[in-house]
């Protein structure tokens, strides 16, 4: 079990934050995490009206204070209301505060022009906890051929081979088309379940969407035929869609899972589906609260008495989170005092983000090397590195993956910290890292400046 | 997989809470909700500095304000500055914010006196997630009689069983003595051991002291002899140590295992032990926050790099969980500003919970046909109920456990719903429920008169 987003390169970052602040002298003097989604480490602020409300649904002493702005107030004392003893620190029904749920499915009719019901939606400790729930369901408990198999992208992000592996699933695994802007073709989804078959029953197939960490957005009619495909296979589909509210590229828009399905017709109203989403992404970033939800249509009634059993031993996600979550999904309404400032702040950050989007991919493309697809989406650009064959076997001199080779002498010789490829999986014999594009404009300037210049210098030495 | 105390009878209490809500008549005008630890459902008050130093936390613009006190603010920014971009919102290390681990580490050095070292402390989701991780790492992953076997008390809190279930783990149940006030003795660890040494391999025991549904608190010399066991069997021990602040009995003490077992010399030094810890009890109650930590000492290398990969797939815990705990741990010291109001709503916390601990086994012993034993700690009776043969039939003839029955009665009858014994385990033939002794004192004097009524009524119908 590996999980490269906090893997040995990101361990080496920490030490070396420690050696700098101890004055070991380096060429650099600080690292700049690109590594991992952590929108507000890397300086993104909190929007006030998340916190005020959390705030006050903490402290209730804070609802006679007037700077605090009504709507916050009522958002607050309705979610407390639906809290054992109006308190955030009594236990929720394992599925989550009712009304929160309710305010979701809200959300994602609104979202979908299609009805969603609040006893679909469970609330979760962040999407990694959902998506862990609903893979162990679809788990077979038995070994060899008979194991589940779980259909992942490659690339993809490491939750997914982490919990396969640990409930002893066997993935799947279906590449991504590099040169199709990381597009999703059928003719390989049938390709890697044929090369499959005999090693497992296959019952899931997970689709990220927008793409971590290659940041593609699905057209319309690539998600439709990925539900005629996951139809004919009976497939159980896992939509990751943490980052819908993540779309940069002009002519891309996201779809959900559960709006294509839905519309697709009575043909495909019995699949089973489950939908995630996150409060630690969007324009939020609030990943430490882990709040998140996931949404399951079509489960058969067993199943669906044995999901309410296993989630029954966590007790319930954090309520905190669930609070922060039900802003998310029931944000201020025009007219309402805090609108404006809102929609502000949200836009601000989204607006950041497209522009962070372009910068990264454009710099990529421009340092010869290197290989970068249109981030449209998500947080991440996943550009593709063309290495000499002498980094690569001074690499394998040393019992490294080039890529991890590659970004380790980044790390030692900048402070930037990306992933290596190999940590999200990769066609074999091509080379990619992960580096976010969440630093805030100056910073990530400097950093491709940083990494333009030890690239350059690389390649030197290795040509 | 069952878990109790969200099972079937609770759920048939929401449904009745639904009832009333729509005008049904009864002969109660509402539930009381006697079958889990949730504090504040029940009506306790948060304490007032958790809620200030996490309101600061989540919303730093309150520094400004001057109601709050000056030693709520300095450890908000002192929590604050431990987090990336100084924002709960970061995500934290895997293992917890590193200063919140230090403070975790000097209160048990307080506890105990002696050192405990911060590398050695994980921040979890509430003790429910620590308590799974340490039981995932113990799992061999074989089958047949080569499955790892916990050892666990009859009764237990099924968060055991569930786990052990769910990783296909087997469980070696040893009974605690009731007629010893649920004592533990050395010689049923023994029998328990020998009488599944064919079906198992044996890897751990757990040890819930203050015990949970039973309220014993464990003495120091039956600690010393379970580690002898422990070590002579070469057993890991978990010590779940949640209610370590909640003892009531006059001639009780709290010893943690890690204390006892440090103290009993360097022969004992290498053995391997986790203790867990919780907000969701003791006086703070915090349940829905989700906070706790787990210590393990005496972890083989690799089984350590283990735990910390597995850990990785959550990310982390919520950090709004992990800033109460640190406050848990690091309460306000004689001379700061909030010391006497806190250590005032403590004591009154706890005092009132020594009150309604003896208030509940006394009231229980004066019934004829029940038998409790004294409350020691924790926040549960588990009083026996002597059924008549009747009663036992009549439960058969509806296909239910015969407390199960009696506990359906008692919850449509009065609106008590408690947790029938069979949820956690107990001697074939013996019949038990557990009841949280949390109502505030009006309303649990209340409760126990109507349970008084029920059970009068009920062995007169069944005699």
């Amino acid at each position: 079990m590996e999980y490269a987003v906090r893997g040995p390169i990101v361990t080496r970052a920490g030490e070396i934050e420690a050696e700098l602040a101890r004055g070991v002298t380096k060429d650099f003097a600080e690292v700049i995490r690109a590594n991992i989604g952590d929108c507000h480490a890397t300086g993104q602020q909190p929007l006030t009206f998340l916190r005020q409300v959390l705030a006050l649904c903490v402290s209730p002493d804070l609802m006679v204070d007037p700077h605090f702005p009504s709507d916050a107030k009522d958002r607050a004392q309705r979610i407390l209301n639906g809290c054992g003893g109006k308190s955030l620190g009594s236990y929720s029904d394992s599925a989550g505060v009712q009304i929160i749920r309710k305010d979701v499915a809200d959300y994602i009719s609104k979202r979908d022009g299609q009805s969603a019901s609040f006893e679909d939606i469970f609330l979760s400790a962040g999407a990694s906890d959902g998506i862990k729930t609903i893979l162990k369901l679809l788990m077979t408990g038995k070994a060899g051929n008979e194991r589940a198999g779980i259909m992942i992208p490659i690339p993809q992000y490491p939750l997914y081979t982490a919990t396969i592996a640990e409930y002893n699933a066997y993935p799947v695994g279906y590449y991504l088309d590099e040169d199709n802007n990381w597009g999703l073709s059928i003719a390989e989804l049938e390709r890697s379940l044929a090369a499959s078959s005999s090693k497992c029953i296959p019952r899931a197939i997970v689709i990220i969407n927008p793409g971590n960490p290659t940041g593609q957005v699905l057209s319309r009619k690539n998600i439709e035929d990925i539900i005629k495909f996951a139809k004919k296979e009976n497939l159980f589909i896992l939509a990751d869609e943490v980052y819908q509210h993540n779309v940069y590229a002009k002519d891309c828009e996201f779809f959900s899972f559960k709006k294509v399905l839905t519309e697709m017709g009575p043909e495909y109203k019995d699949m089973e589906l489950a939908s995630f989403m996150s409060t630690s992404k969007g324009y939020m970033g609030e990943c430490g609260m882990r709040g998140g939800y996931f949404e399951v249509i079509g489960l058969d009634p067993k199943v669906r008495e044995l999901l309410i059993k296993s989630i029954s031993a966590k007790l319930c996600s954090p309520v905190t989170g669930q609070a922060l979550l039900d802003v998310v999904v029931n944000p201020p309404k025009p007219g309402e005092p805090s609108h404006d400032r809102f929609i502000q702040e949200k836009e601000s950050v989204l607006g950041q983000l497209f522009e962070k989007a372009a910068l990264t991919s454009e710099t990529y493309n421009s340092i010869e090397g290197i290989k970068c697809n249109t981030v449209q989406g998500a947080m991440y650009a996943f550009p593709r590195i063309f290495l000499p064959e002498k980094a690569i076997k001074a690499a394998e001199a040393e019992g490294k993956a080039p890529d991890f080779f590659y970004c380790s002498q980044l790390l030692e010789k900048t402070g930037i910290c990306v992933v290596p490829g190999s940590g999200f999986g990769q066609v074999p014999g091509t080379y990619h890292f992960r580096s976010t594009i969440l630093p805030p404009v100056p910073k990530l300037k400097e950093m491709m400046s940083l990494f333009r210049d030890f690239h350059i210098n690389f390649m030197k030495e290795f040509n």
